[in-house]
Order: structure tokens, then sequence, then C-alpha cells
């Protein structure tokens, strides 16, 4: 009804249940590449699923002292079909930073060690801050992966991508309306002109050294998706926009996947963890993940096809 | 010996020695550019301090839980001597984000209501986010003001610049080695042909509705500060590099000062807040402030001389 159970947290090691090869590493030898590839393995879904939590639009009679408990059974729900959770938190620090930040720490607690957790964090800032903001989120929270905003240059970046443990997904296109003010204006870095963004994703990916730059990829723009994915055969997309935002999935499939038949994280959040307000919101997800998850493989094997 | 003593907090409203048009109305009343004009004319000083934890720069014996402390003891020694204060929350959710942010809600709790709080933080997501992140830091917090980065454009901002109460700084042209990567790139908007950063600061003015849209500009690059300010000749630019970061304040100031006289926040961080590790940090602090407070004001002087 609602899953495969409590699941068994990030403390402990992968003891099975993946491939043989999977099997005989703890999480902690892996490189975030490897870990990637291994939660796509073992779930055989590129579904990755947004934790934002909403007053709002939680079930009936849960408040802000339920954020934790309602992740924790939505992540119940849903583990075994998802590669990926990414909590954005904007939405914990809403709820005021010091309550908010526990119960992010929490729910990270509850995850699996084999699936990614990717803090949607958008962080920018000079080398030196940006350190900082790398031992919140990779050592103290303990994320495998953020997203990271590209507007101050390599060294603002570098430190999200310098160990290969842990991946970062540079925001290149995103597909609110004010995406086009800046990402898509025309660039000349050398001779021909381009959009900024695709300057954006050659420069990220040419940073690459460990497999573990991605790219922030809205899902709405498949053309542009598909300009990118030329680009760069073998970098990893994050697909924000399926779901609560609009966006035709099997165009983003088509679009984005790569030779191998994966390369995405596409996210859903609203869609899923709010399918339902009602007692039944753990087993309401649970179906909309697997939903989802099943239209992200029909699409998947009919490019392939 | 540590300035003026303990100053009177935020919950209070200013009960005067400012002019007499600041006195007669609270700071509730004011909206951000009333209010940033008051801090710079009650301080006679372009002068902003970051308060930047950092555990290893710290007095001998002090430690993760006497960051407050700390602070408040800077600000205790400082506050008359600035027009605003910066903490960079990077440093605080490096400390483990619920502690960080429960020793910034004290700090921001003995700041004088009559100086200018200003976030740090350089945000960047899309609407619906970008509200998550203002709950946050203008609402829960009570910052007057915040960085904000402008790659998903117009509507990424907006949340951030609607309320006239307050006031935001759009990330622009940095002084980072990275800063040219993408900042610097030439581009084509319409017609003529003009490094990125420009536009951004064009576009980003152009959505000022309440005088409350300041920019970021580095200390370290006047040509490209002068630039901005014959582009933008009311807008406040948030001025880093001064201090720790080499940059010639004289340059600096003879490059962004405006019309009146004014127009900058001028930012020092470590090269104050750290200017001992002894006991007498806080004088050392004052002693610091007070030496770049006199240089910005001489500087200015012989601007206009």
């Amino acid at each position: 009804m609602t899953g495969t159970g409590r699941p068994e947290g990030r403390p402990y090691t992968d003891g099975g249940g993946g491939n043989a090869n999977d099997a005989k590493r703890t999480q902690a030898e892996m490189n975030f590449r490897e870990k990637l590839e291994a939660a796509w393995g073992r779930s055989d879904s590129m579904l990755c699923v947004g934790l934002d939590p909403e007053l709002t639009l939680m079930p009936d009679g849960y408040g802000v002292d339920d954020v934790a408990a309602f992740n924790i059974a939505i992540i119940e729900a849903t583990h075994d079909l998802v590669c990926a959770y990414k909590p954005n938190v904007a939405f914990y620090e809403a709820l005021g930073p010091e309550r908010g930040y526990a119960a992010l720490r929490r729910t990270l607690a509850a995850i699996p060690a084999h699936v990614i957790t990717l803090a949607d964090a958008k962080r920018g800032d000079v080398e030196h801050t940006a350190r900082a903001y790398v031992r919140a989120i990779y050592d103290d929270l303990g994320f495998d992966a953020a997203t990271v905003n590209p507007y101050l240059g390599r060294d603002s970046v570098e430190p999200w991508i310098e160990r290969a443990d842990k991946g970062a997904f540079v925001v290149c296109r995103t597909s609110n309306p004010g995406a086009p003010d800046f990402q898509d204006l025309p660039v000349q870095p050398e001779g021909g002109t381009r959009p900024l963004y695709e300057v954006v994703a050659e420069r990220a990916t040419s940073w690459d050294r460990h497999g573990n730059v991605g790219l922030v990829v809205g899902a709405t723009y498949p053309d542009e998706m598909r300009r990118l994915r030329a680009l760069c055969p073998d970098t990893t997309f994050l697909v924000p926009g399926i779901g609560a935002q609009a966006g035709s999935l099997e165009e983003a499939v088509r679009a984005g996947i790569d030779a191998r038949g994966r390369g995405m994280l596409i996210s859903a959040s609203r869609g899923v963890t709010y399918a339902s307000k009602g007692a039944d919101f753990a087993a309401a997800a649970r179906a909309a993940a697997i939903k989802l998850r099943d239209e992200i493989r029909a699409c998947a094997a009919a490019v392939r096809a």
C-alpha cells in the first residue's frame, strides 16, 4: 500500500539488491558518477522526486512540526521508484531556517543510501564563500549533489565539483518566464553567435574532471534541450518542469535522453508529494510516482525503438 | 573603548539621533530607500561591515557557540560607524544551519533598527521558490535587504523588489577570478555589443519601481564600475572587495560615488571583524572601522572637491 516500508536509511551501506558490482562496494567508496549509475540501475528509473514542504498543500492536520514525518512517509512510499530525491532548500528556510533545516536533516536520514540526495539550492558565490556552502550542504547535511548558479564563473563552481564523491548541476536553461532575459541573450564568446546558456553548458562541462558536472535544463523547451544534448552527449541533465509545471514528458525524454538510454534526472515535486490531501497521501504519492516512472520508461523505450 | 555601548536593538523604533525628518517616522513606516538615506545620513558613513563567522579567525577561546556573542560585541563596537551590516549566510550555514541561523537571528536582534541589515545570500530561483526565500530572509529573519542572482531573469528577482520596504542588490560584476567567464561575455541584446554585466545592470534597474534595486559591483574593477555609474546614475552599489580582498579604495570611490556624494555601500569583512585575535578584538574592530570610514569620507570629499 505504501511501498516497501521503512528504508534502511543513509548511515548504512547498501547491503544488496543492486547488481553484483554495486553490492561489492559501500556507498562511501563510490564516486558520484558510480553512485548515480547504480541509482539508475537499481531503480530502473530516471524519476527524481522533489521534497518541497508547503504547509498549504500538506494533508489536513499536518502542520509545520510534521514536515519531516510527512517527508518520511513519502520516502517510505516511493524510495524504490526513484533514482534521487531533490529537496529545494528554500522551502525549508521558509519554515524558519532553524526548524526547517532540522526537518531537512531528519528527512535526509530516512533516504536510503543508494538513492541520490540532491540539494536544490542554486548557490553561487566566490570561491571562499562557496567553500562555506559546500561545508553546509555536502559535509554537514551530507547531500550527494547540489544545484549551483554559474554567473560568478569557474572559481564559484569549482568547490562543488572538485570532489569526485559529490556532484553539481549547473543551472543552464530554466523554464520560468524570465529565463530568456539573460540565458537566451546572443553572445559571441569567440567568433560565432550563440545563446548564453550554450556557452554556460560548454564551459561548465569543460570543467568536468570526475564525470560529476551536470546541467539543469527545464522540460518545457525541448529544442533547447536537444541542442544541449548534442553539445554535451555524456552530461547528466536535471530536468525540472514535469508535473506541476506544464511540459510534455515525451518531448523532453526524446530531446534529453543520452545514447545509453539514461542521462536524465526527471524531477516532479507537487504532482507526486501532494497527490492527495487525505489520509491516503502516501499511497497517492506512490501511485503518482509509479505512473510517472512508467511513463518515463515508456518514453525512453519509444526513443530507443 | 568598545564604541557607544549596547545599541537599542531592532524591535524598537528609532527614538532620535537622526535628523528631524527621520525622528518623526518609525522604521516600520519608512520604505527601503528612505531607510537607506537615513542610515547614510545618521552615520555619515558608507561603510558596511560584513559579519561572516569563521572559527579559525575568531579570538582565542571563541568557538562555535560564541558566534552570536562575538558578533554582538562587534556590533556594540561599530554600530555608530556604519550604514549597514552584511552577514553572508553561507558562513552561518557552514556552522550547521540550525545552529548557524540561530546565531544569525541573535545577531540581527542586536543591530540597531536604523542600521540596514543586508543578507548576502545571492539567491536565485524561479518565482514560486523565490517567494519561499523571501519569506525566510525578509519575513522570518527580518532582513531589510538581500543580494540576488540575476541568471534566472525577471520573475526570479521580482519577489525581492516588489515590496517598497525591502531592497535587493542584484549581482552584476564581481571581482573574483571567474567573474569574466560569463559576466564579461560580449552580448548583442539589440544592436550594439556590450558585456553581459551591463545588460544585467540595465535590465535589473529597469525593473525598479520603488528605488530599491541596487547592484553588486566589485571594488577591484574601477573601469567597469565607472561604466555602470554612467549607465545607472541613481542606483546604489554594494561594493565588496575592500580590505581582505585587494582593491584601491580611492579608485573605487571615485568610480562609484553618485552625484550627491553617496550611492555606495562599501563592504569590509575580515579586515574589520578579525582585526585582532586577542581580548581587544572589539576595540581593534572599532579602530579598523573608524580608519575605513574616515578613508571613505576623505575619498568622497576629494572627489567632490
